[in-house]
């Protein structure tokens, strides 16, 4: 509960959407916010009555909800949004992202992950799941703008930009779950990158790690059938029972994209209590398939939305995301039934935060969580009538429709207005870094494409 | 060429995509509008040279583009927006939308147009192809508006709640064609509902009206397995077959939906000429499936992208609808190359006025056409750094970020604040028939759903 101390807020608007088990919308209805925390929730009325004294922020046509999760994304890979797209993999790779990361510096990682920072704030995400390289950059980023986020450096068997030899990506790891361990709101997590970066050896050594320390362990899973018929071809198991063998599928692993897994593998995905990040817009731009993410529900498997790197989406629009993840699963099954509303909302939400090992503090209004929320403003067309607050916020709501965000109970954006980093000086430094950026590409820029 | 009398606007900002064949993005360029028309295209510094005297509207950061052209919508079903979603098709029509479409009033449906036509306004629509009931209140709705639209009544062999029996159906459409033949901005066009709804004897009859009057015709056709189903138990053919024996398929029809169509009878609708509305969001929303627009593309069918009614969207924003289109195919094939940027941006302008029959008056800018464009606002994060400017048009703008749009020369939106709309209004009066509507649907409205 509030301490005598803790500075108070009121935050009320015309609903509350708390997210919480069988809550509907309160209309009219508002939280008290102390300090870092939810104090009270409730009828306006009611709560102006409890707490007459309490600083005000109302939004008359306001919706107050959970600020969104987003569980797989690299933050930083904003400075390549719209390098090349429309492109065959291989070629993608090769001929732009790999020569330009190549060169990656820590700082361009921290202009890069500051600029997502202002596109996730502004779009009404509180808490993030980054795996890139330079996580140290990465994290002094998180910081300076009082976002929530789980991060980690990506492991893998190859020299890396960051850290050069493996020995000393590991000892790096070692080195920010120390520095971050008691940190109010940034996170650490391992990273091992995939099954066809890492090795066997590699894989338990990481997973050993991770839960040695107790953290989650985060990979990319059968994203495509390229890492299938490879997987398959090394070592004659699919990815997932791949990872079966070596002992990593577990409750504390974040597995991203899964799009290849088949009904038998879900139903071990589900066993093992593995939690998976659902990339809708990734998994289509890149021509990877739809991931049977009704299939993963229904097997009861915790699914969160993430939604990659600005490489390969090419935003990180929570609320487009949300919206993609509704619809492309009825053209999948040519149904109107799954994925429904509240289904691709809660796993924006609260589900994400289960992904994150999170739901005790974040990813619904309740009192004692952390007030990581958003207000959204209702008082538009695009929102108008309303007779469904959740159908409107994943079929309706765009990202610009986020008014006020707060994390940890400290106001991030007020009004459309970021309070904690200079935009202008953001985009300013990432446009500084794109026209370096597009000299390294190997294949030419091609404007008319 | 301008007219001396003519009021002129120089038009200038970052960029200028003026979306004709083969012409890239010029860099800080502008446009000469003189009355409502393009007298000059071109680099802004040429153009302040050669029009000392024309006032300027310059936006450092804007990007100038065609406004996007929305080949099929019905603009009116905004009222209806999130009253009932992921439900089968047959309960939600049956709960839902008859009961309350059968008490629709002329009013009730220039309100719902009304309040799309914000929404159209500010999301970067300067066009729009709508067919609903009460025909002419949704023609007063737009004439109000300022903007451009073919518009059409539903004709089907039942009575309408807007002109009763069928022959009132079919005197108001020819009523309608005379009263906005010399309009400027008000096209009419033919509209048979779909082949489920009208018998063979109509479509004749309809399509006989529109060679007569030499107006496009406007179908609902080939749109889910349901109606590929009767279709085939009633006439012993596909819809796109029974077409072609009643001798509709030409270049005048427009065929909206089209997800059903094989390999074959996309060869047909070719050698046709008939045009296709690809409405992805709503085709994926209703369970209908992903229509096969690659193959289309391939056998050179002109194909313009429609968002459908927001009451299966649930919005109306051509942005969205763009992102969507670029990235479904993409997963349909497994495969990253269909359909590019630069295709739907195609569809979302040029070839959509193409679809309406109006490639020589709007859809790109160049001297001679209407000055139907709209302003852009690059300097966000979202849409830093900028590498290719259709690259951020297809998968990272949003509606929201349309600064300005003009239609015929006139300002309609100017910083995001509407110029003929009364938006407070209209939002106001939307809401009190949302009250009514909720009441008349004869399923209970679901809070928690």
């Amino acid at each position: 509960m509030a301490m005598a101390t803790d500075r108070q807020l009121l935050l009320s608007g015309r609903y509350l959407l708390t997210m919480e088990e069988g809550c509907p919308p309160i209309e009219e209805g508002a939280l008290l916010i102390a300090g870092e925390n939810i104090a009270a929730v409730g009828k306006t009325a009611e709560l102006l009555q409890r707490y007459p004294q309490a600083p005000r922020l109302h939004t008359p046509h306001g919706l107050i909800m959970p600020g969104l999760v987003n569980v797989h994304t690299h933050a930083a890979m904003s400075l390549f949004r719209g390098l090349a797209d429309d492109l065959p993999l291989m070629r993608w790779l090769n001929d732009y992202i790999f020569p330009v990361e190549a060169t990656l510096s820590a700082e361009m990682v921290q202009v890069g992950t500051l600029l997502s920072l202002c596109e996730m704030i502004r779009s009404g995400t509180t808490s993030f799941c980054d795996m890139y390289l330079f996580a140290g950059a990465v994290a002094e980023a998180v910081e300076e703008s009082g976002m929530r986020a789980w991060l980690g450096e990506a492991i893998y068997d190859f020299p890396s930009p960051s850290y050069g030899e493996l020995e000393n990506g590991l000892a790096l790891t070692e080195e920010l779950i120390a520095r971050y361990r008691e940190h109010p709101l940034i996170n650490m997590t391992l990273v091992a990158h995939a099954v066809y970066t890492c090795s066997p050896a590699l894989l338990i050594r990481v997973a050993k790690m991770a839960r040695q320390a107790n953290l989650p362990l985060a990979i990319h899973l059968a994203e495509n059938e390229e890492e299938e018929k490879s997987c398959r071809e090394r070592y004659g198991l699919s990815p997932v029972h791949h990872l079966e063998q070596l002992g990593l599928l577990g409750p504390n692993l974040i597995a991203a994209h899964c799009v290849m897994p088949d009904d038998a593998e879900i139903a071990l995905l589900a066993r093992r209590g593995v939690k998976v990040a659902h990339c809708p817009h990734s998994n289509m731009k890149l021509g990877s398939g739809i991931a049977p993410v009704d299939t993963m529900l229904a097997a009861g498997i915790c699914v969160g939305l993430g939604t990659d790197g600005s490489a390969s989406n090419n935003t990180v629009d929570m609320f487009a995301e949300m919206a993609s993840m509704a619809r492309i699963h009825k053209a999948r099954r040519r149904d109107p039934l799954p994925v429904t509303a509240q289904e691709a909302l809660h796993c924006a939400t609260l589900g994400g935060a289960k992904v994150l090992g999170a739901e005790q503090v974040i990813g619904s209004l309740a009192v004692g969580k952390k007030a990581d929320c958003i207000v959204l403003d209702l008082d538009q067309p695009h929102l108008t009538p309303l007779y469904h607050p959740v159908s409107h916020l994943v079929y309706a709501t765009k990202g610009s429709d986020v008014l006020h965000s707060m994390v940890n109970g400290r106001i991030l954006m007020q009004d459309r207005k970021l309070c904690t980093l200079d935009e202008t000086a953001i985009l300013c430094q990432a446009r500084e870094i794109a026209q370096v950026v597009a000299q390294r590409q190997t294949a030419p820029v091609d404007n008319k494409r």
